[in-house]
């Protein structure tokens, strides 16, 4: 297949299914190469950044809606192709977003059964749930009243104690322990349906005349979503397993405290980990693994963030140390850069490492109430070690921010190292990241090894002098990386909410009786459609464009370990901006989509609230 | 103050202190109102009621920008408000949003102070919470664990239970209950301060000086805001008495569980009862205390729903039997109309009340489980009384959805009366409306008396003949007063977000160093006021025009209850287009508000997320 990308040049792309080629991303080597070098220096101005932005949202905007309707003539797709060369001739990327769109315009057409058949694991959310809910199979409400009742008896607080004043004031109001709930059951008289089929068989029946309408090949789709067949046999073994271990059940998720949501997490890490022993996992099983627990777990900080710090950043000699125990989690790790009054601006960071030369050692200190460790997951509870961003400081001169690797508790006991506090921030915004123990600590004058600063660039020699990085921005590989997993993740959550609310809208009847005798499905209103469709569309555009922009980072973090810093602006603009982009769009489309389902889309059960507030952080 | 309205009328408004007069509605009796017509015609069908919304918003974003940007000049916002005279001529209504945005515009010049002062009681967001939290002035995180903890110990379930496999597994994971949080405290030598002042007292300071700088009259803006002198002199008399009762205490509420929350809003709502008692408190006075309680509570159904519509459509008899009890809540009552599989489609309803002649009764039946009452606030737990939705049937002949006041719940015990099923449909979209239980329901030939019809306009004869009501709209006069009072109560949300989120940036410093030596407030950059101010600006129009759209419903309605339809078209597609606009901008802005707060924003304490879930019914 050719494409033409928005520079004009044509590509040749195999889309057959174990393979499917990109082009190699080539920096376009013109005037236009200046403007993008302007617009990265220009990110950290907020303004320039935001009108990258703002150019690519609106050109986006118009592509995605006319590639995302069938009814739009081709000539006019041509065109928002032209107007994007023009507008961005320069972010090359951008093809594989178009691609993307071609791509997925031509195979979805008018239908919209795929997607449905992508996650068995993830998404159950359908009126059948409902229905399960209400016959007592899921016995939700019974759990929900019965544990949150015993909770309220057993509790020694000022409102749950039934001598308190509160809960005095409450049980006059009405009598409380009087209410009674009619255990979950079918009332003989009430089996009459009002259609000829069940509501069970008609919302099967309905999937199932979705499902055949589709005029795709349905397996070279979804090799392609998948990256490969292989990708595809091995996410569906792992979902195989998965399914049926108790350890990953989600019945109960919606009814669990905060410590139940943490233990449960902590449990299902676990248990991959040892499936991961039993089933001779592979590490990218295992990850694919961990990937589908879609809670979070405190332990994902010790893999995406702690773990490949240290591998890009710690001296060989703090490796040798340290290396087999973080890989088998024998410690582990946090990241601790933000602070509390300190965030964006990490020059301003408070926390101190001052090089002690006598004694060979960095004390890291706290001096101020305003430079505590804050937001740091996995350090209120679960990391022993952490990863400090601190102020080198030699001699009494501030050599600004570096990283430290420090011990925080104990590894007999799990107790918190003398010099150090820490403590939970509390809870997250809309019961989201429950699973994650983010946390605050303050380090008084607390002393560790010279060889633990992250010295794998920067170095303090033993007398004290600072040995200068080969260039200043060896560092920045590993945030392009994980800005552009941050596309194709996005994509992958969009493809969840587009699989629960079109499922949904496929099943849920409403409004006038079409020629069955039935109310018509909502997905078969334009409304409904207008909304949904270009959810999937993006869902598309993210997962592929995600992937272009992992293999062009790739190249430019590999140009940077050699010192070649000339491809790096472009791509930390092209990086920032959709990053940017994809993650607003995502936290839009999300609530597009759990609004689209009605009522229900506001119950708990339809699982795209939690999921939207979960994402909440990567938009923020 | 001479104001010109889009039909290019002038109006004398006067804005002295108490009162702040507004232009009698006047329908404008042209061909534009044909249009109107058509328009509200059209509601019904989805894509017309799509046109004047994207209309109005696309008319109304231009508005707000021009308006909000000091910078524009004033022949610009001229053009808009011909524009829109032009676009919008017909509906009148939107005079009183550009007569408020010329008046937020006015007034707020280039300062952002005001609003600072309006919520004492209602937002305490501050970098101070959070410093308050940390030492351990309200002891959250040790709150939060030591409890979760307890209730762990303490529950029967497969998690919770330490011989589970679950719990095991998460024991072994990590030794969790070896876990330690240091307790909250000072460290001695952490005393030191970044800036001249301490934390607490640069914050006091950035307040004092944003508010000095205010160069409006702040008494005749609050004035305004408020209606009048009086009602902020009452408003402030009743936020005096609950800010000093330990039953709105808000402290424990982020780590409250479901049951918890119920039981508060509970306790809250009884308090206020019995402060209206004690203090002879009128009823403007209770209800805005109740609208100061901002979780909701089972019993608003009551005051919003149930008693308004028995006042508004109950025969004179049933009111004579039950007025008394309800206004004294000697029977809670909730509304229930909408069924398992029929929300928006009312005609829908499978819901049967059958008329026995021989016994003089209604049969309520629910033949399927489709049928199923769903999503009813306060029947789970709370009622005792509902208003039911469902199919008269008469003599085998269906005449489509009536009301029927219904007891569900025995008057000496509370429980569930024979031949009905009740029950809870589980927890909302991220933690949202906790203290409403809403619920499930069927009944099996339940039987009521025949004057259990609400039957002030359309009625029964005992020997079953059909009474039509004098014209088909005639109860609509209730549902545009509920519409319109959306869209001030949609202003006073964001004015609690703007109040936030203003003072927070306000004190939150970040980024570059300024010419005092401290890094900027954060509200000093572009982009944050390019988030903020919007907002701010829109408080003020969706509570003007709130105000204006309740006068002009009230005249219709009086009119309507008079059986002249002539302006309920236009009336009804104004309220019903407004209240999209301003439900769906608010829910946009409160997002956008917390997140113009970064990472803190999304901590529970910030409120704004509780906020922005709880509002969102409203907007779906
Ligand atoms: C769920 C979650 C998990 C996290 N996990 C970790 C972790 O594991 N480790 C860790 O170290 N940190 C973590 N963080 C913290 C995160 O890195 C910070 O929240 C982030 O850096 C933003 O900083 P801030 O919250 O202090 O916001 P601020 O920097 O205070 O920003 C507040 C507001 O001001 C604006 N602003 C700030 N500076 C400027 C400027 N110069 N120009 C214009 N506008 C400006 C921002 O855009 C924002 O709207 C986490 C945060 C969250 C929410
Ligand atoms: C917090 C909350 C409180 C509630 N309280 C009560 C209460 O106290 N009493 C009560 O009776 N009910 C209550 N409800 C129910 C509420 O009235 C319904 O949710 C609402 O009527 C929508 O119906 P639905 O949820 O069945 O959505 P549906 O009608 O199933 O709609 C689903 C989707 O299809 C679309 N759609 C449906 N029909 C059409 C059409 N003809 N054309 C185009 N698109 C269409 C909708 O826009 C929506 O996107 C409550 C709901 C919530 C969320």
């Amino acid at each position: 297949m050719r494409i033409r990308d928005l520079t004009g040049t044509r590509h040749e792309y195999v889309t057959h299914v174990d393979t499917v080629a990109v082009p190699q991303h080539q920096f376009p080597n013109d005037s236009l190469m200046e403007r993008v070098d302007g617009r990265a220096r220009g990110h950290v101005r907020q303004r320039h950044m935001r009108d990258v932005v703002a150019d690519a949202c609106a050109v986006l905007v118009v592509c995605l809606e006319c590639v995302a309707y069938p009814a739009l003539p081709v000539e006019l797709v041509e065109q928002v192709r032209a107007t994007l060369s023009v507008t961005f001739g320069m972010y090359s990327s951008y093809a594989g977003l178009v691609e993307g769109y071609a791509f997925a315009y031509r195979l979805y057409g008018p239908n919209l059964s795929y997607l449905s058949r992508v996650y068995p694991h993830d998404s159950h959310f359908s009126l059948h749930h409902l229905w399960s809910i209400y016959n007592g199979r899921v016995n939700t409400a019974g759990v929900s009243w019965t544990k949150n009742h015993c909770a309220l008896a057993n509790s020694k607080d000022g409102i749950g104690n039934r001598n308190s004043r509160h809960y005095k004031r409450a049980r006059c109001l009405i009598q409380y322990d009087r209410w009674t709930t009619t255990p979950h059951h079918r009332l003989k008289s009430m089996n009459q349906t009002s259609s000829r089929l069940t509501p069970d068989e008609q919302t099967r029946e309905d999937m199932r005349r979705a499902r055949k309408g589709a005029s795709v090949d349905v397996a070279a789709v979804r090799d392609y979503l998948y990256d490969g067949r292989q990708q595809w046999t091995e996410h569906t073994r792992v979902v195989e397993v998965m399914a049926k271990d108790p350890a990953f059940d989600k019945t109960r998720r919606p009814f669990m405290n905060r410590t139940e949501i943490y233990e449960r997490s902590l449990a299902m890490t676990r248990r991959v980990y040892e499936l991961e022993e039993q089933l001779q996992w592979s590490r990218a099983e295992r990850q694919r693994a961990i990937g589908l627990i879609d809670d979070g777990s405190p332990l994902n900080l010790h893999d995406a963030a702690f773990e490949p710090l240290l591998d890009s950043q710690a001296s060989p000699e703090l490796l040798a140390q340290y290396g087999a125990l973080i890989a088998h989690r024998g410690i582990i790790g946090c990241y601790m850069q933000t602070e509390l009054a300190h965030g964006s601006n990490v020059a301003a960071l408070e926390t101190t490492a001052t090089y002690l030369p006598d004694s060979q050692e960095f004390e890291i200190h706290s001096p101020t109430l305003t430079s505590a460790k804050w937001w740091n997951g996995a350090l209120a509870k679960t990391a022993t070690h952490g990863v400090v961003q601190a102020k080198l400081i030699l001699g009494g001169k501030d050599l600004g921010p570096h990283l430290f690797f420090v011990q925080l508790r104990s590894l007999e006991d799990h107790t918190i190292l003398p010099g150090i506090v820490i403590g939970d921030i509390g809870p997250k915004a809309m019961g989201a990241w429950g699973a994650t123990d983010h946390g605050y600590a303050r380090f008084d004058h607390y002393r560790i090894p010279r060889g633990n600063m992250l010295s794998k660039f920067a170095q303090v020699t033993q007398d004290g002098r600072y040995i200068r990085p080969p260039h200043a921005k060896i560092s920045y590989g590993g945030m392009l990386y994980i800005r552009s997993t941050m596309v194709t993740s996005a994509g992958w959550v969009l493809a969840k909410a587009a699989t629960a609310s079109m499922r949904y809208a496929t099943v849920r009847r409403q409004g006038g009786i079409n020629t069955g005798g039935l109310e018509n499905q909502i997905i078969s209103y334009p409304s409904v459609q207008y909304r949904l469709l270009p959810i999937l569309a993006r869902a598309y555009v993210f997962i592929q464009l995600g992937r272009v922009l992992t293999r062009t980072f790739a190249f430019t973090s590999a140009r940077l370990a050699a010192g070649d810093t000339s491809t790096l602006a472009e791509t930390h603009a092209t990086a920032s901006g959709l990053k940017v982009f994809a993650s607003t769009a995502t936290a839009r489309d999300l609530e597009t989509a759990r609004r689209s389902m009605g009522g229900h889309g506001f119950s708990a059960f339809a699982g795209l609230g939690a999921l939207y507030a979960q994402y909440l952080p990567a938009a923020t």
